[in-house]
């Protein structure tokens, strides 16, 4: 399926969705909407994934079946200023593929052009209609359970998931991965979106997840969400946690994020307050233990002072660490494995 | 306004909303729909609050113009062989108010009987359309906010807040009182169903209504939902704990409750497990203290085993306890105010 990717003015650093999209995803990307950067390629700002041009809007792009919104701006909402990609996109039966909390299905405009020119519009975010809540039986599955969770929001934990699923996968061991996130979802093509979902059935939510992969699989990687102590979204994480009941935990962090992203006024304590709280949380539900860390250090730019800064990380944690996207996960899958 | 509270097969044990708005609600309960226990009257089996006959169904009921569901099962569902009662209701011109996951304005022969007979569905959990995520900013209100977490889901949260907020006013003080489940709801006529919000929003939905009260009184009295270790439940407790920012913590427990409710798996763990918890987790978030007990002894026929009871819970937790509803509140609001 070939796809254009709208991320204007925020790609890539600030276009989690779309980044993950041009790096995991099955997609064939023909371009990436960035009114900001137009004229300019995708490898420019990211190497390592298919290239594309970068387009100024949605009647510069040639070919495409669909429409993928590529950005999460906080509270989810619509940005007005994207309404003529999405009618252009509609008007010419593409489909639209949206993680907004804003759905577009339920937009009139959207839904009659759609109708109109018989297009999908695809809302990750809806939940399904008959979650409920969990039974308190996730930690039943054959599989090893193996979840991200994080210092911070948007510290890489869905990277990590897939990332450590896929090498497990390159060392012959049968892994599966978990998407609880619009744009885990949109790569999987399937899904739960576990911070849109009634407070009460979190982890129920996750629980339905489980039980449906993990006779499946000999490993699941679980793509956490937010973090413990977020002061918006600690919700989230904690339903995940209790939800997914994984016997081991990966600690991700971004190297140098020193105050909660987006709420400056909560500073990031030191990384053995997570452990703590994570381990001491799970516990009473289901046993679990920090067994491994990922470190982000994609703003750290020569190898040099990123392998320092894993490795400071590790030992500060006590147990093995990596930057799966840069360095190599060995170590970091003997301790998970 | 006088009100019929329909009980089937669980009053008053296992009908904690029933309970809560006969003790706490401004309504006149004019009868108790309970089909295992018709006949006999409010006072027998719970005394000290206005008395009522208990009686079949709604077809016994004389005078009433609200139905109010009283009963909230595990998954919040519609019993259908309740169905008869909110007919009969609903023809006879009553409006009828539920706390029920499944929403009677979404039910389409209630709806169209409602219409017909000019009453209201009042869906006190279906949350308001406006709800976003927090800022973070509820540690900014004037008044110091008390909050009650537990060792459990059902072990008093909402009548603790309350017995507090009352007992505090009868001192004096200018105590609000907020609201954060369906009984809390029907009792003060307001507040946002936290159980029912998207689960991104969960902590905003607390943060809204602290907003709203945190300048007009010197103390609120949150009142809390579930336990932080609960395995469906945890999502809840840990959006309201961060929400609210509260300054402190009273800790609820049920004397003899050795598992959680519902989900015999899972132990309750020591209180002190449970202090290190909620401390540890509001910490990086806004600092709070566990600065009192409350110990939930109906259980307990005789006054001087409770009285043991409590007294072996406070010296557990290292600080003041009482129960609330049997015993007074003088030490334990002396740590609070």
């Amino acid at each position: 399926m070939q796809v254009a990717v709208l991320a204007h003015e925020k790609f890539p650093e600030r276009a989690k969705t779309a980044v993950g999209v041009l790096r995991y995803a099955d997609y064939d990307v023909t371009a990436v909407l960035d009114r900001d950067r137009a004229g300019g390629r995708v490898n420019e700002y990211l190497p390592g994934v298919p290239d594309a041009p970068i387009v100024e809007g949605m009647e510069d792009v040639e070919n495409a079946d669909a429409l993928l919104i590529g950005i999460a701006p906080i509270g989810g909402g619509f940005d007005e200023s994207w309404r003529e990609d999405v009618e252009n996109a509609l008007s010419r039966g593409c489909d639209v593929i949206s993680g907004l909390h804003y759905f577009l299905s339920e937009d009139e405009e959207f839904v009659s052009l759609a109708a109109e020119n018989d297009c999908e519009l695809w809302d990750v975010r809806k939940p399904d209609e008959d979650l409920t809540v969990s039974q308190g039986i996730a930690k039943d599955v054959d599989a090893e359970v193996v979840l991200t969770v994080g210092t911070d929001c948007s510290v890489g934990k869905m990277t990590v998931s897939l990332e450590l699923a896929r090498a497990a996968q390159a060392q012959g061991v049968d892994a599966g991965f978990i998407p609880t996130g619009q744009t885990g979802i949109m790569i999987e093509g399937w899904g739960n979106p576990i911070d849109r979902v009634v407070s009460d059935f979190t982890a129920g939510a996750v629980e339905e997840m489980i039980l449906e992969k993990g006779d499946e699989h000999d490993y699941l990687f679980v793509e956490g969400q937010g973090t413990i102590i977020h002061p918006a979204y600690s919700a989230v994480t904690c339903g995940i946690l209790h939800g997914a009941m994984p016997d081991k935990l990966v600690l991700c962090h971004a190297a140098g994020r020193e105050a909660i992203h987006g709420y400056e006024d909560f500073s990031i304590p030191p990384v053995d307050t997570y452990v703590d709280l994570y381990e001491g949380l799970a516990g009473p539900v289901h046993e679990a233990e920090v067994a491994a860390g990922a470190l982000n250090t994609m703003e750290i730019a020569d190898d040099g002072p990123a392998r320092d800064a894993v490795s400071e990380y590790g030992s500060d944690l006590g147990v093995p660490a990596t930057d799966p996207v840069r360095f190599d996960t060995e170590e970091v899958l003997e301790a998970l494995l």
